[in-house]
């Protein structure tokens, strides 16, 4: 799998990234990854059920692992949750 | 599995869960099931992270599951985005 078919979900609306996945597919992935760290997992998770159940009607869900990252920032060292949702058609 | 072993993630500080989810460990469980909806999905995550990294360390993750669910409001139909993270020891 390259990078190319690696959605990141952060700020923008849900919409944005719905139509990412729908992109890679229409691009010929057979698989798309969405990840997505901290508050945004909850976007990275619309993003999957949307494009699944309104624009991919014939894709599932491959695989969800969540885990933890650790981010250096000036105010020193924290924890933060990632999520990666694998999109298979 | 009884509903004992669920905990549902909300509105309040993910240690709250974290704790929970610990307590229903050293009560004899041995899988704990996360549950979330919408913005808590991210803590949701933490909350299982939280848990496994730093106070069940013998833990793992067993299975993730995403869906949508119908929520009928005042204001109509809208659809809100699920999680469900099982922990086992």
């Amino acid at each position: 799998m390259t990078d190319n078919f690696v959605v990141y979900v952060g700020n923008k609306p849900v919409m944005n990234y719905v139509l990412a996945v729908v992109k890679e597919f229409n691009s010929g992935a057979s698989e798309v990854v969405i990840k997505a760290r901290g508050k945004a997992i909850s976007k990275a998770v619309d993003a999957a059920e949307v494009s699944k159940n309104r624009f991919l009607t014939d894709a599932k869900i491959n695989g969800i692992t969540i885990g933890t990252e650790k981010m250096i920032s000036e105010e020193g060292a924290s924890n933060v949750s990632i999520i990666e949702i694998v999109i298979g058609k």
